[in-house]
């Protein structure tokens, strides 16, 4: 049907600035954006890659063998392109980066923690010997590994983990034991049915002595026939809402017995006859988990992008009721409802992933830093990958969903993949530290930072706004202002969640108690300092950038900013009005931007989702193609279901018939 | 193990009310309770009713297939059962107010349209002649029925639907015809392969000239072969994020036709010679509608209910670090934000539940009032039904989503069944009615109320607040001061937005488009006059209640509604500053009151679920099981994943091993 794809080109055609310059401007340069374009052009014109049937249509163990068959031809695509002049690391990086993984299997690969977590895990926690040795393995895939840590019964509390690594002097080995059920690893990918290698974080006990947690490279299963290693239990956990191809697993251990030389000795060492020690400083292991957590955000507003996407192009395709009535039908996007679920979503992944940026260079510097034996810029950047991590993804997951119901019933079919990615961003929100969790975690350094005020100390630049005593002023509806805004909620609700801790102390709580009692404020001031860091970063990286960008493209990257502003000091109107001196007739002015904002965008609306510069194979979606095509994508993904082949099912003949004609 | 069960033992324990008496009061009463339990018990003996391997691991067509061979079953039992008192449709009626069909299908079944849309619209379109062959022969389940409205590229706007039904005099007959691809039916459960006959909404022209949308009783199979009748193609629409056995189908004409009295007649009537005539008022239509949407929330109620219940029980087992760190690990229930999370969802189930209630009330007088030719009620009812739907769908979403992340990791597993209720509730997010669509048609019988009111006409009940011009006086923090803020909130947010509308008018837009511009700011009109009304009515039927319980359990009830007020103020801070006389230190004394009531109900909150009564087969998770054996469930049911019945899966030698030898 033309029609669909004309309602695209006049959107097109309406845009005011260069889409071009917007893509470049979000991969970072031109030659990011043509390099990109490269890779996906090879990895995506591999046919075989893709399915005849949908993933969805097959039984959970049919997608766990085809994930497996298009992971292998994957890793060999990916050999055959790989960039000369990077390591195999950086190439295999960039790939994990895109969003290629995406495109092939919905869900991701079984092979993904392979160099996400067991790769990085020998680079952080093997001694150099041990690096040579498994790396090498490790890079040639003739190994495939994995990284367990969580149990059954044990997430968060890492002290808590049961699993027992036993060292036995006179055999010069680690015997690894799980003493309970809940001590089962219980959830790390690959571990299923695909890894034969895998580092085990277990206590480590010599002579009835507990040295803690520690790293162990295990061998799973037989190189040759793959089966599991006597003493070793393994199997997969079942289906989730999402990363079914992912082949999570667990691994029970029966009095297992390795060689001491597969303990990772890096940072901690146990000799022949069972001394322990421990050389480097254990905040190193710290890094891993931020540099985790920036990429966790910055894959956020990627999956943000790719919903977005879909239901703007959506929306501008889909029509329904009237606007005035001696009109036809609009185009959904021309309801300011629609626009107001969508255009915040555009805005909201363009700041999570300048944030993402951000945070990422700080990473680079504090690694630096610590590699020079400087080590305090690590708990700030601790405290920052923590609360980003826990807001990004809880607020792509909220804005997926509007995405998705914005797309009416369609946006229910997997076809659109808006379910999938949905359920990507909501393992992002428990995964890697629950949300709850690393807000608190947040909430203390924030509090630490709230008495070192208290003692006149100097605060670290991104809490500085804590020491800021200056009577609030008249409130601004700028973008500054309502920045300003947002650092002094911050400080207010700290102040106040201090002051309620202080009076549960005084009530003769203990502080543990007291911490308890006011932690549903303690997360409310870690988001409210998020949202502040946020939005200052977001709008000084516009600013920094802006210089470089044509006008008709700077102005709508400002509007964008101020939308997002706009939008949140809506949302959180209760804490300006209580610690600002916003006022009833501010609101209505707040109100009357917003909706004059929603305005302006929407002609660029389709430009804007366009800049992102999604391949059709990455949105992976009945609903989001270029083309706008919906209504026939919708069609051909249906016919591919199986049950379409016949025009009877034999569920008729066997139960159906009986049944109506009452012979059952 | 038995220390999980010792903690759930321990909680009911501390209960301090009579949780038999919870459950008859949730019920109605001890005979109601009595009722439930044993069809409960009758229908759960059956024990082919169930599944060796759970659902999720079957192909999507193995779980249509089986979801067939249950429903065929389920029905004879429900045949052998049935209480000989009442009718059919009573009997029927009580089956699918229940949650059995949630125990045997996780999705439900792909006949449950046959009793929830096609008998009802037999019964609310077909003329008595009709409705004597119809009835009958669906009663019998002779033929299984479905209902179609819904095309591929038109939903909500009813008069957009493409379908035609053109009356042909000289045979006799309509043509049905799909002009176009949009046109196609899309959506109806039952449609793809079961169901054998159709009601079908088609625009009736005749001679040329359209006379809207009429009902058509349409054969889609043939009742012997099961093969889709010439000139009809039919399919099913692809696996979704639930409802996946409901076998949701799309249906296209290619000039098929039907004899004349397949028009179902009771409203309108086409003579042989077709003459058009149009009996009845066509707003009895409107009930069913209505009708529906009370059914909908009560069961948002009862899914809820189910959330809470899984992951209140799973807190009570689950430990996880420590809160005094010189004692061991606690239950997260102990944690102020796990509380947070979790009790406001029991006291919104609650509140929902006896808001459905008191609507089910008002539609029952309002129906009568009808039959008696009296049909003022209907708007107020209407607008009713329409916000209540749209907001209980979408708390109950938020919440069933709070429930599922303060599980952790085990939430988003399928056993724990809760990514099956969420994909129940998103469901009923955008089916009869799209929320943002309903909460706009109550905005509208809003404004409406404000313009009575300011020609001095008399207000209907639930609007009455509006005509309120008294200043709004001391805040008072009781629940009695909130439903009042609430009601000011919804009453001033009203006022804002004719005014903004009015605004718009001025500056030259058409009434229409000055509504689109105001539709953002009456969505949230409609939601701040949901929210009162539900609270009141919460709140009015709990006092009116009270007097007949014990003093323990009417202490708790109060709790809740007094939880369910304070959270809600908390969350609608914003508006009652803006609107009310709230100052800085009644949000602090709130926040106390709240943190205080977390307490007050957490030694009750097992009693409180339990309270809700629902077997193991309709929670049909393993997180929430009445003994609290969460482990060892997770692990039996992973065990039952087809991929674990074998050590070593096929893809390792034929993928796998080649790639790790680099054979490949």
């Amino acid at each position: 049907m033309a029609r669909t794809v004309v309602d695209l080109a006049n959107e097109r055609k309406k845009c005011d600035f260069d889409v071009e310059e917007l893509t470049n401007y979000i991969d970072g340069d031109a030659i990011s954006t043509h390099k990109r374009r490269q890779l996906e052009n090879k990895v995506l014109s591999v046919k075989e890659l893709f399915d005849d049937v949908p993933e969805e249509y097959l039984s959970h163990k049919e997608k766990y063998e085809n994930a497996i068959r298009k992971s292998v031809l994957m890793y060999k695509v990916l050999e055959e392109i790989k960039d000369p002049n990077e390591t195999e690391m950086q190439n295999a990086r960039t790939f994990f980066r895109s969003l290629l993984p995406f495109a092939i299997f919905k869900d991701n690969s079984p092979f993904s923690l392979h160099y996400s977590m067991f790769v990085p895990a020998i680079i952080a926690q093997a001694n150099d010997e041990q690096k040579k040795y498994w790396l090498k393995r490790a890079m040639n895939t003739e190994i495939i590994g994995t990284y367990a840590q969580t149990e059954l019964g044990h997430g968060t509390f890492i002290r808590g983990l049961e699993t027992t690594a036993t060292y036995d002097v006179e055999t010069e080995e680690f015997v690894l034991h799980s003493p309970t059920l809940t001590a089962y690893k219980w959830w790390p990918g690959s571990l299923a049915h695909t890894a034969n290698y895998c580092v085990v974080m277990a206590q480590l006990n010599i002579k009835g002595k507990n040295y803690g947690i520690q790293p162990f490279m295990v061998q799973l299963r037989d190189e040759n026939t793959h089966m599991p290693l006597s003493g070793i239990k393994l199997g997969e956990i079942g289906a989730k809402l999402g990363f079914n191809t992912v082949n999570n697993g667990f691994l029970g251990f029966d009095q297992h017995r390795i060689p001491r030389d597969r303990m990772l000795m890096k940072n901690a060492q146990v000799s022949k006859d069972g001394v322990f020690t421990r050389k480097t400083d254990s905040k190193l292991t710290y890094g891993t988990m931020v540099y985790v957590r920036v990429m966790i955000v910055n894959s956020m507003a990627n999956h943000l992008a790719r919903s977005v996407t879909i239901a703007v192009r959506y929306s501008a395709v889909r029509k329904q009721s009237q606007i005035n009535t001696d009109q036809p039908e609009v185009q959904v996007m021309d309801f300011l409802t629609q626009q107001h679920k969508l255009f915040v979503a555009i805005a909201s992944s363009h700041a999570i992933r300048i944030t993402a940026a951000w945070l990422w260079d700080k990473y680079e510097k504090v690694t630096k830093d610590m590699e020079a034996g400087k080590s305090d810029g690590l708990p700030e950047l601790h405290a920052l990958a923590c609360c980003l991590k826990a807001v990004s993804s809880a607020d792509a997951s909220d804005m997926v969903i509007t995405c998705s119901r914005a797309c009416g019933g369609h946006g229910y079919i997997l076809s659109s993949n808006l379910p999938q990615i949905y359920g990507l961003i909501a393992a992002a929100c428990i995964y890697e530290g629950e949300n709850t969790v690393l807000l608190l975690q947040t909430a203390r350094s924030l509090v630490k930072a709230w008495e070192q005020n208290a003692r006149g100390e100097k605060l670290s630049s991104t809490v500085s706004y804590i020491a800021d005593t200056h009577p609030f002023g008249k409130w601004e509806n700028s973008v500054e202002g309502i920045i300003k805004g947002f650092e002094r909620v911050a400080a207010c609700k700290l102040s106040a969640a201090v002051s309620t801790r202080n009076q549960y102390l005084k009530s003769g709580l203990s502080p543990e108690e007291s911490w308890n009692m006011t932690s549903v404020q303690l997360v409310a001031v870690s988001e409210a300092h998020c949202r502040a860091l946020i939005l200052s970063t977001y709008k000084a990286e516009v600013d920094r950038k802006a210089q470089h960008l044509s006008d008709p493209l700077k102005r709508v990257m400002y509007q964008l900013v101020e939308l997002y502003a706009t939008y949140w000091s809506l949302q959180k109107l209760g804490d300006l009005l209580l610690y600002t001196s916003m006022s009833e007739s501010d609101v209505q002015q707040l109100r009357q931007n917003y909706e004059s904002l929603l305005l302006k965008i929407r002609p660029n609306a389709v430009g804007l989702v366009d800049g992102f510069d999604f391949r059709d194979e990455i949105l992976n979606s009945t609903l989001g193609a270029y083309d706008g095509r919906v209504y026939e994508r919708l069609m051909e993904e249906a016919l591919k279901s199986p049950l379409n082949a016949e025009p009877v099912n034999r569920s008729f003949h066997q139960y159906l018939k009986p049944f109506m004609q009452g012979k059952l």
